[in-house]
């Protein structure tokens, strides 16, 4: 891609309003506009960092065995109305006259799941989607990290047996590790309590990060956490530490298949409700929490399973157009016609993981700089291609 | 993917209430579900068909010079009051207090580039991206064709001149003649009336259907066609066409952009408003369009460009196993053990391109057949990798 044609360019102002570096960042660096408070245009670049967390996230699911669907957004309050949530979530949700906009969809699928389930035969389900979700958030703030209006993967897990159940939320809680790990995140698994879903404690999978608007007691032996919310106190060498969350698994028994009637016939002959549970992950809050743990006072240092582009292409004295048509599509070349030091300052702001330089100094080769470091190579095309 | 593990299965008999050939069979495969009328869940195998068509759509757009990105879906009002919008767009648009939900992008494309426009420069932009429509739609009929809630691909493009838009409008049909081409159909390039987006006529890509809403006049010398809002009535020769809508382009002018300010230096050194146009193919409308195009009385016959699997493997006497193993990702294979009358059924119901079958019958071969012919071939694995 070159940079002259790109939309938009890079802002030298962060938002007035802005505090976190995410909200700073990748606002400046033309990844994300907001159209109001809470809710943001996923500007090109932005897009495709959240459509490579969005292909990280779906090459884990699938690897579970999950399926991948979608379902609608605009949810009939019947539906609603049977688990009690359409009063019960009612501040949460954005809520039409006949209509809810979906916030999460657990009532959804089960209204879908109990038209397709007879017997034990048809379970374990496991079916998931990337879909946008509303929440009525008063207090949308935090750049991207808290949104009215946000992009979330959720995984529904039904099951015959309790048993079947935790093995695969076992399972399901292996593959966010596999994801956090590969977008270059460190996360702590902490219990914590279930607000609008569940009774039941869940597990959150939160970043330690002093802008982390959760707060968390870890375990020093096991490394594991436990939400504020539900900390009994007692246990004095927890470390307190300030945390995002990042995603989140809940398991539910039969407390919506039984409101829902969510029943199957048993090898056995009987009737009896689902295991079920829901298992979820915000791609553009896990952008933003990346970017919180990933930056320095120059910009965004993109891990680079996630960096909109591998390359980021500098041309200085008309030079670049070589090497730029060698490279492929995961370059990001700026052709324009402004200053080196612009040039340079935009590459440390958008991140890229490795700067390529090419001028009339460098001759032949190519000055290479990762954005994690100060050291600069001279290398040849031949061997950036291998 | 096994069929025994795929949610969730065929169903015999298609709703009361279908009509359509979509809406019968895309149901009774176990592609789409309804949540409620004109509001459909993409099942896994509905989900892959639309991926597909997704990708067409994106490396044509991309091809263009278009870039993708996604705006949001929660509308503030005050933006679509700059328009009149608001107001005059209300008997299709649903409106909470302060928002609105997209059922076009327009007001919100055009709000997001004045932010971000300053010079020619910077123009032309071409941005489109994939998301969810909601329109009120009193008559929700149809199967999938017509929605409250579907899934649309639009694209925007601003330009400097009128000369430049027109260029790039032309550019966009071609490119739309392209996908269509791709995932099978033949188009009648339509001129028609621009409803709640312009006073100017429009161009419709429509498909000749015998089950399609719109009635089009086509001329029989140059094959494009006027849709009957605006037909005159005097071309003697034109044909009588039952048509469904596929995509249409929209030509602005700067119209809205005078509206809502959207304006740039040029050359000269004088503030102007940008010439606007916008794009739309409907994924979900399409994948129902398909389908009204290729089925017969056993079930879908789908392009291969767009179905969910290239190979519907049929195992009959516990046989399949290793072919399916040496077949890759796109393959079907019915493993279940339920009859082989069953099983040919629901391979015919589903339409994928090829069935495959392996029994105690065919020994070291493989029995082929396509979908939309009679002829079974007796061929070796080899043979069918290659």
């Amino acid at each position: 891609m070159r940079y002259s044609q790109l939309f938009p360019k890079t802002k030298r102002d962060a938002p007035k309003d802005a505090v976190a570096a995410n909200h700073k960042l990748l606002v400046r660096g033309g990844y994300i506009d907001q159209l109001m408070a809470g809710s943001w245009t996923l500007l090109p670049l932005g897009w495709r960092v959240v459509a490579k967390i969005t292909q990280i996230i779906r090459e884990e699911m699938n690897a579970t065995g999950a399926q991948e669907m979608l379902m609608p957004l605009l949810h009939p309050k019947e539906v609603w109305e049977e688990t009690g949530r359409w009063e019960s979530a009612a501040e949460v949700m954005y809520q039409l006259d006949n209509f809810g906009l979906a916030f999460t969809h657990e009532e959804v699928v089960l209204d879908l799941v109990r038209k397709h389930l007879e017997s034990y035969l048809d379970l374990p389900i496991k079916i998931y989607h990337f879909s946008t979700k509303f929440r009525n958030e008063a207090r949308a703030t935090g750049g991207i990290l808290r949104g009215r209006e946000f992009l979330m993967k959720d995984l529904y897990s039904l099951h015959a047996s309790e048993e079947d159940f935790w093995k695969y939320y076992e399972e399901v809680k292996q593959a966010y590790l596999k994801i956090f790990k590969r977008v270059g995140l460190d996360v702590i698994v902490t219990e914590a309590a279930g607000g609008v879903f569940t009774g039941n404690h869940t597990h959150e999978f939160q970043v330690a990060a002093s802008s982390g608007e959760d707060v968390i007691y870890v375990d020093p032996k096991t490394g594991t956490g436990i939400n504020k919310e539900i900390f009994a106190g007692e246990e004095k060498d927890y470390k307190k530490v300030q945390a995002i969350e990042v995603g989140n698994i809940f398991s539910f028994g039969t407390y919506y298949s039984e409101k829902m009637g969510v029943d199957f016939t048993d090898k056995d002959g009987t009737k009896k409700p689902v295991w079920f549970g829901s298992y979820g992950i915000g791609q553009t809050r896990l952008m933003g929490a990346i970017v919180e743990i990933f930056h320095d006072d120059k910009g965004i240092i993109w891990p680079g399973s996630v960096a909109p582009f591998k390359y980021h292409l500098v041309g200085l004295n008309g030079k670049g157009e070589d090497v730029y048509k060698k490279l492929g599509d995961d370059v990001l070349f700026d052709d324009r016609d402004v200053s080196a030091g612009e040039k340079f300052a935009d590459a440390d702001l958008l991140g890229c993981p490795i700067r390529l330089v090419v001028s009339d100094k460098t001759g032949d080769k190519i000055e290479a700089k990762r954005r994690d470091s100060e050291a600069i190579k001279l290398i040849d095309i031949a061997s950036l291609l291998d």
